[in-house]
């Protein structure tokens, strides 16, 4: 198999895996099982995942990282539009 | 910086992001937010990422999509035993 098909299955899967957490939060407008610092920590991380798939040059690894971290910023921005609606 | 070194400094945030689910669903044994469904589809997505990394030869792939999937599976290993302890 092409190895960049490969990747692009690999991050739509991982991709469609986070989606319903986002829903979850947005329907509920609960967000008290999520940790801001874990937020915090993750996105850092996926973001050095894209810089890495830049240096890299590897499509499927800048695609799925960019794609998670702006799942994770929505997190995070519904973290603390919500935290406070209690 | 070395390429390598960032993937795998990526690779050691992103794990560690993973691990307060892993340890709240130990230490509640409450599993009742979890969807074995989506489990099993990132469980999918992760091991297409690993066998990526192989493909490529990045060890920063392999390593931090390996730590994700024993992760996953603890977690999905957990929601079996603790789902009917309710």
């Amino acid at each position: 198999m092409n190895v960049e098909i490969l990747g692009l299955i690999a991050g739509a899967l991982t991709a469609i895996a986070s989606m319903p957490q986002l829903i979850k939060v947005i329907k509920t407008k609960n967000v008290e099982d999520i940790s801001w610092l874990m937020l915090v920590i993750l996105i850092s991380g996926l973001s050095l995942w894209v810089w890495y798939g830049f240096e890299q040059n590897e499509l499927p690894i800048i695609l799925s990282n960019s794609f998670a971290v702006l799942v994770n910023l929505t997190l995070l921005i519904c973290y603390f539009i919500f935290r406070d609606k209690k």
